[in-house]
C-alpha cells in the first residue's frame, strides 16, 4: 500500500468518488502539519524500524531498504538544518516526510508504507515521542529533588513555624518542610514511570484498523524501537489515547505540587512573613513602584497549573463517547500534549535552578514560630507527664496562652512563677520543653521533624536519587 | 509616570535594588510578547484614547499629543506591513510599542504612560480586543443560523424519524430538527451579548492597583472607546478576569451545541442511517480504502469542543484562590482566550458554509421512520378517541407492534382485518393516522413539528435575524 | 395520554413488547426518586398550571379540574408533614405524585397527563425550581454585599497595604479592598439575573419530543407560572440543559470570588499578617494544640469551590456530543445542580454572617504597610513634580529604599538630611508625601482608593442595593 | 494525647481561648459525620492496629488494650446492627467512635488517641478504605472482562463492519471489536494496581503535622494493616491527597471506556443499525410511545462519565495552591471520592451482567458491512498483486465503487464482466477476495482481526484473568 495518490495531488479531489477538491478553509481547519511536525524524529525512527522489519521479512528488498535509510538520513539533515519545506497541502508530518522521501528515492519511498496506515503510524509516533519526553521530565524531576535535598542539608537546623490552617501549629525543621515536596516529586516520578510502561507499546501493524494481510513481524519492530510490547488489538491500537490522558493527569499532579510550593514561596517572600528571598534573577521589579521585587516565577508557575489541568480536561472531553475505531477527533490530542510537556519541562528546569538561589532567613522564621505559641502542645504533653489528663492539661495551657497573648509574650517568656499559677506542677525544666529546639528534637520518630530524622531522610534521598541516576 | 527605565535596559538589572539581571531562562518563561502581540491594535486604540483625554485634561500638551498620534499611525503601518520588530527583551506588546514610540517621537512617547500602569493597560487591551471578537462571533452565529433556516425552508416537508434514546420515537419535520439548533445558537448569541456588557467596561485609570493622583477623566476615555462604563474599583479593575471566564463558558456552550450537531451529522452520514451527504469539499478520503468519504469537519469540530472546555477549566483554575490585586498568574489568561476565539470563529465559519452543502435524502429518512413504528403513539391516541383508556390503548398497540415486528411490516402495512384483530373499533380511517404525514400534521401547536408551525418559525427567525443584522 | 400503565405495575414488564421486568439492580441504577423528590413543589405547581389550562381549553371538565386541585392540596400537606411515601418502584418524583393523585381522586388523576410527557414535565420542574433558587441566591448575594458595605463604612479610614504579587505595593483603604469584592458579587448578581431569563421559559407542551395533537395554550401556562416565554421548538425544549450549565458557570464564578476572599481572610488571620480576627463562632480549635484558632469556614469555602467547578465540568461533559432529543444521560443533570445550589446558599449565608463578626486590626495593617515601603511611588512622583524624569526619580528612590532596608527603617523614618543625600531637591514637605494617609488621599479619582472615593462608592452601593431590594 | 475535651462539650466553646461556642450554621457547614461515617470500619481497623502497637511498645498496658478491643467489638456490632447513634455535635466519624468508646470503657478509650491526631487518622482511614474499594473495583473489572471474553467466544465468526469516522471501513470480527474493550479494561486494572501501591502507605504517626514524641513503631502498624510502607514525611503524610486524585483519574478513564462502549451499544441498538438487542431487563419502555424500548443503562452510564470527570476536576481544584500542612479544604476530598467509587462499582457490575444479556444479530451486521463497500481495499490489494501500483489500483477501485453505488450493488454483486471493465486483470478468483470472510481471514497477524487471532487472544485473556483471580 502507498499513500502516493495523495502525495501528488492533495489540492485535487481525493479520488474518482470525489467531485471537488477540499475547500481551502477546510484544508486549513483540518491540517496538522504546523503542530505535528515536531514528531518528525519519532516518525523517521518508526519508519526506519518498520523498513528494517519489512526487509527482514523479505517484503522489501535490500536495495529499497538501503535507499530508504539513505533518504531518511538526508531528510534528517534537512530538518535539522531548517531547510525542510513543510507544506500545508500535505496535511501532516507523515505525508510531508513520505512525499519528500519519494522525491529523493523514487518508488522505494512508496514501498515504505506497505502494511501500515497513518492511523497506526501517528499512534506510534506520539508514543515514541512521549516516551522520550517522559524520560526528560524524569531527569528534571530528579534534578529538582536533588536541589531541594541540598537546600535541606544546608539548613538542617533552621526552625520554621509549621502551619495547619495557616495558623502556627508546631515548630518544624525548614528542611523537613522542603522534604515534604521531595516526597511529592518522588511520587510524580513513580507515577510517570508507571505511565511510561503503558505508553511504550507498539501500535504499528494495526494498519487502518483491522491489521494487515502482509506478514509483518510486529514484535521485531517493538524490539528495535525499545518498546516493551505490542498492542494486542488492532482496533484498540489505533483508537486508544489513554496514554495521553494518563500522562496528562500525572502532569497535572506535578503542577499541583509546583503550585503548592509556589504558593508557599510567594507567602514566605511577602514582607509579612519575610522567611526567604528569591535570587534577583528570578524576580521582576515594577516600572512604577521603585521598591518592588516580585516573585514572578512561582506566580507564573502557579498560574500555569491551570493550563495543564485544562489540557487534561480537554483530552478527557475529547475521548468521552467516541465510538471505535479512529475518528478525526483524535487529531486534537496533540496540541494539549505538546503544551503540557513544554510547560512541565520549562517549569521543572526553572524551579531546580531557583532552589539554588534561595536565601533562607532563620531569624524571621524563629520569630514567627515564637509569635504563634508553637510549643503550647509541648507544655500540655509536659503536664501529662506530670500526671494530668490530657484534657485538663489542654485547658490549662489554653489559659496560659490567653494570658501570654494579653501580655504579648511567648509562653517561654513568662516567668516561672507566672506559669506556676496555671499549674503548680510546672518546674524549671519546663523552659527546655517550651523552647523551639526542644520541641523539634522531641519528635524523633520515623517521618518526624527532629533534625536527626531529617538527616536520615537526606541520606535516604541521596542514595535513592543516585541509584536512579545510575540506572 | 513612565516605563522608560525598562525600555532601555531590560537585559540589565531592574533598578538599584537588583544585584543581577533576569536570567535568560526566566526571561523566556515570563515573556508574553510572542502571544500578546495580537493585542497591538487594541493597545494602540487604548493609548490614543488615553492621550486624547490627557490632552483634554491639560496633562499633555497639544504638541505631544500630535506627536503621539503621528507615532502611533506609523507603528500601525509598520505592524500591518509586517515590518515591526518584536523584541523578547521588551517582554510584552505594551513595552514593545511604547519603546518604538519613544524611539520615533522622543520624550513625548514617555509621557503617554502618565497615570496608567501595565496592570490597567493590559486589562483594557484584552477587554477591547475581546469586545470586537464577540461582535465577530455574533455575526458568524447569525450567518450559521441563517444557513440553517435556509436548509429548513428548502426541506419544509421532509420527514425525519425523531429519536429519543436514539430509538425511533415520532416523526418530525427535518426542518423542525434543524430549528432546534437555531434555538441553541440564538441563545448563544443572547449569552454573548450579555457577557459583552460586562466585558465592555474600562479598567484604565486604576493604575497599578490604587488609582492615580493625576486628574484623569475616566468616563471620557470610556466614551471614546465606546465602552459602557468604568470599572468602579481600582483593585477589582486590575485583578478581575471574570469577563474572560464568562466569555469562555459561553464559548464552551457554543461548542457543546456544535458537538451535538456534529454528532448528528456524523450519524446521519454513516451508511446505516444514510440520511444526508456532506459536500465533497468538507470531506476526506483515505489513502488506503478507496471507498471512503469521511466527515472530517464535524468530527474535528466535535473534538475541538474538548479544547474549548479545557480552556474554561484552565481559566477557572487560574483564578481560584488568588488574593488581590494583580498577580503574575493572570498573564496566563491570554493564550486560552485567544485559542478559544480562534477555534470558535473557524468552526462557525466552516459550519455555516457546510450547511449550504448539505444533501438531504428524504427517502432514507422516511424509510427509517417507518422501520421504527414512529406512529404507534398516534394509533394509541386514535383508540383513545374511540373511547379506550390510554393505558389499554397503549397495551393494545404494543401487541400490534409485536406482531408487526414479527412479520417485518410497518403498522400502516398491516391489512385492516389484521389491525381489527387487536381492537374491533379500528376502521379504515386509521391509515391516515398511521401515516407519517398525518402524524406530523397533527402536532400543530406552538413549538410543535407540524409543517405549518415550522413555516411560522422560519418566518420568525428570518425577521429576528434581519432585525439583528440591521442593528 | 396517561402514564397509568406504569403506575400500577412498574415491577412487571413495561408492555407486551417486554418479556421480563426490569432487573432490581437496573431499577436502583436508573431511579431518581431519592434525589429528584426535592422538585415536588415545582412538579405540583406545574401540574396545577397545566390543569388550569386544560380546563380553560375545555380538554378537562370542571369537576376533574376541581378534583385535581383538591388532590394536589392533599399531597402537598402529606409531603410537608413528612407523611408521603416515596416509592423506588415509581422511579421518580413525577410518577410518585401522579400515582398518589390517582389513588386519591381516581380517573381524573390520569387525565392530568393529557398532552404532556415526562420529558417536558421534568424540564419544566427543574426550570421552575431553579428560577426560585436563583432568586434566593440573589437575595443572599445582596445580604453579603450589604454586610461588606457596612464593614467598609465602619472602617473608612483604616489603611491596608495594597499588594500586587503579594508584595506591598501602595497603601489602600481597607474598605476600598472590601468594595472590590462587592463589585464581584454585584457582577455575580447581574450574571444570575441574565441566566434567569433563559431559565424562565416553558418547555411544557413539547410532550415527548414533537409537540402534541391536543390544542394546548402554552402561553397561558407560561403566564400562570410567571415565565417569560415559551420554548419555541419542542425538540430543543426537551433536550436543552444549557440553562443548567449557564447557571453552574455563574455559580462557579461566585465560588471563585468566595475562594479569593477566603484566601485573603486566611492570610490576614495568620499570625504573620495578623490584620483581622474572625469571631470565635466561625472558628475551631484543636484537640491537640491548645493555642489553635483555625479559620475553618473560609478554608472549607475555598475547598467547596472545587466541588462547584467539578459540577460545571460534569454537566458540560454530560451534554457534549449528545444527539437530539431526550436521552437518559440527562437524568444526571440534577444532582450536580442540587448540590451547587445548596453549596452556594450555605456559603453565602455563612459569609454574610461572618462579615459581621470581623475584627479589624488597623495598627497591624499600618505596620505592614510601612514595612513594605508602600509610599516609594509617591516619593518618585514627588521628584517628578520637582522636575526630574520619572526614570531618574525611580532609580533614585530605589537607592533610597536600598538604604532604608539596610537600616531597617521606613522611608518616612529617614532623616531629611539622609533623604537629601539621594536628591538635593527633597524638602521638608516630603514627609506628607511619604505618609500612608497622604498617599491614600492623593488617589482621589473615580474608582481610586482615596477615602472620599470610598465613601462615594458606599453611597452608590447602598442606593443600588436598596433599589434591588425594593424591586 | 487525647481528644477528650471535645468529646464532652462540643456545643460549648473549644477552650478558654474561645469566648463563644460554634454557631449552629457553622457546625452544620463544617461537620462531616453524615458522609464520613462510611469510613467506620477503616477507622476501627486503624485504631486497633494503633492500639496493638501502643501495647507492644509499652505505651498502653494490657488491660487498656483489652478494653479497647472489647469496646471496638461492641461498637462494630452496634454499627452493623444500625443501632449506633451518630451525632452532629461530634463532627466526624472519628470523634463519634472515640466518644462512644470512652463511654463504654472509660479512661482507656481516651488513651487510644496517644501519639496520633485526627489529621493522620483521617488520612489513614481514607487510604485503608480506598485500598479495599480498589480491590473490589478490580474484581468487577475482571468480571466485566470475562463476560466480554465469553460473548467474543460465542460470536467468534460473526462479522461486523469496522468503522473509522463512523464510515464503513473494513470487516472485523465482532469478537475482535469486543476485545478492544477488554484491552481497555485490562489497562484500567493495571492502572488501579499501580495507584494502589501509592494508596497503601501509612500516614499514622505523623500526628498533627510534625510527628510525635511518643516512641511509636510505625512500621509495625503498617505491617498489621497490610500496608506496603510508611509515609516518610509527616507534613506530606497529613497534607497529601495525591492518591485520591490519582485514583479519580484512573476512575475517569474507566468511565471514558464505559462511555465509548455505551455509545456503541446505543448506536448498535438503534433501528438504523439494528446490530444488537439488549435484554429487556436492562431497558425501559415509554408511557407514551407503545413501540419504545430504550437502552437506559448505557445511556445513563455515558451520562455518569460526566459525574466522575467532574469529581476529578473538583479534587484537582481543591488541592491547587494549598500551602502545607493540613487545611480544612481537605475535608472536601471525601464526597467526590465516595461518589466516584459508588458510581464505578454500580456501573461495572451492571455492565458485566448486561453483556451476558446481549443478543447479537449477525445478518444485520453483515448486511451493513456489504452496504459500505468494506472490501474495496481488498480489491485494490488484489490488483497490486496483479502488478499495479497501489495508487492506480486505488483509483480504479474508486471508479468501481462509484459504479456500484449508482446501481445500488456491492462490489461482490457486480458481474465479472462488469468488474473487468475497470481492469482487465480481474479474474474469477476476485470474488473470494471481495467476500467479507476472505477479507477477515487475510488479516492474520498478531493483533489483527482474523478469527484465528481472535481465538488466540481469547485464550490469552482467559489465562490472564484466571491467573489474576488465583492471585
Amino acid at each position: 500500500m502507498s499513500a502516493d495518490n495523495q502525495l501528488d495531488n492533495k489540492s485535487q479531489a481525493w479520488s474518482a468518488l470525489f467531485s471537488e477538491p477540499m475547500s481551502e478553509l477546510v484544508k486549513r481547519y483540518t491540517a496538522s502539519v504546523f503542530f505535528d511536525q515536531r514528531l518528525w524524529k519519532a516518525d523517521i525512527q518508526g519508519s526506519l524500524a518498520h523498513a528494517e522489519m519489512l526487509a527482514a521479512q523479505g517484503i522489501l528488498n535490500a536495495e529499497d531498504h538501503a535507499a530508504i535509510q539513505r533518504g531518511m538520513a538526508q531528510i534528517t539533515s534537512e530538518i535539522e538544518a531548517g531547510q525542510f519545506e513543510w507544506k500545508l497541502d500535505l496535511e501532516d508530518v507523515h505525508l510531508n516526510i513520505e512525499a519528500r522521501l519519494t522525491t529523493l528515492i523514487g518508488i522505494a519511498g512508496k514501498r515504505l508504507h506497505t502494511g501500515r496506515s497513518r492511523n497506526d503510524q501517528v499512534a506510534t509516533d506520539v508514543r515514541l515521542w512521549l516516551r522520550d519526553e517522559i524520560d526528560a521530565i524524569g531527569a528534571l524531576l530528579q534534578a529538582l529533588q536533588l536541589a531541594m535535598v541540598e537546600v535541606t542539608e544546608q539548613n538542617a537546623e533552621v526552625i520554621l513555624p509549621g502551619f495547619t490552617h495557616l495558623q502556627v501549629a508546631q515548630p518544624v525543621a525548614f528542611g523537613h518542610h522542603l522534604l515534604a515536596y521531595v516526597e511529592m516529586f518522588a511520587r510524580d516520578a513513580e507515577r510517570l514511570a508507571d505511565a511510561r510502561r503503558r505508553v511504550n507499546r507498539l501500535p504499528l501493524g494495526a494498519a487502518a484498523l483491522a491489521g494487515t494481510s502482509y506478514p509483518l513481524d510486529r514484535e521485531r519492530v517493538a524490539r528495535t524501537l525499545g518498546m516493551e510490547g505490542v498492542c494486542q488489538n488492532s482496533l484498540d491500537a489505533v483508537s486508544d489515547r489513554d496514554f495521553a490522558i494518563e500522562f496528562s493527569s500525572a502532569a497535572a499532579l506535578v503542577m499541583v505540587h509546583i503550585s503548592r510550593l509556589s504558593e508557599e514561596l510567594i507567602l514566605w517572600m511577602s514582607q509579612s512573613f519575610g522567611f526567604i528571598d528569591l535570587a534577583d534573577r528570578f524576580c521582576t521589579g515594577s516600572s512604577i513602584m521603585p521598591q518592588k521585587k516580585n516573585p514572578d516565577v512561582p506566580e507564573l508557575a502557579r498560574g500555569k497549573t491551570g493550563r495543564v489541568v485544562g489540557h487534561l480536561m480537554g483530552l478527557i472531553t475529547l475521548m468521552k463517547g467516541q465510538p471505535l475505531a479512529y475518528n478525526k477527533d483524535n487529531q486534537e490530542d496533540k496540541e494539549p500534549l505538546f503544551d503540557t510537556v513544554d510547560t512541565l519541562k520549562d517549569t521543572l528546569r526553572i524551579f531546580a535552578e531557583m532552589m539554588g538561589g534561595l536565601t533562607v532567613k532563620p531569624e524571621a522564621m524563629e520569630r514567627a514560630a515564637l509569635k504563634g505559641y508553637a510549643t503550647a502542645t509541648d507544655l500540655a504533653d509536659y503536664l501529662v507527664k506530670k500526671g494530668l489528663a490530657f484534657r485538663d492539661a489542654h485547658e490549662i495551657v489554653a489559659h496560659a496562652v490567653k494570658t501570654a497573648i494579653a501580655t504579648g509574650l511567648d509562653l517561654s517568656q513568662l516567668p516561672l512563677a507566672e506559669l506556676q499559677k496555671f499549674d503548680g506542677r510546672i518546674e524549671a525544666d519546663v523552659f527546655e520543653v517550651l523552647s523551639l529546639r526542644g520541641s523539634l528534637n522531641a519528635r524523633n520518630i520515623l517521618g518526624g521533624t527532629a533534625p536527626a530524622q531529617v538527616r536520615a531522610q537526606v541520606a535516604r534521598h541521596r542514595a535513592r536519587l543516585a541509584a536512579a541516576a545510575a540506572h
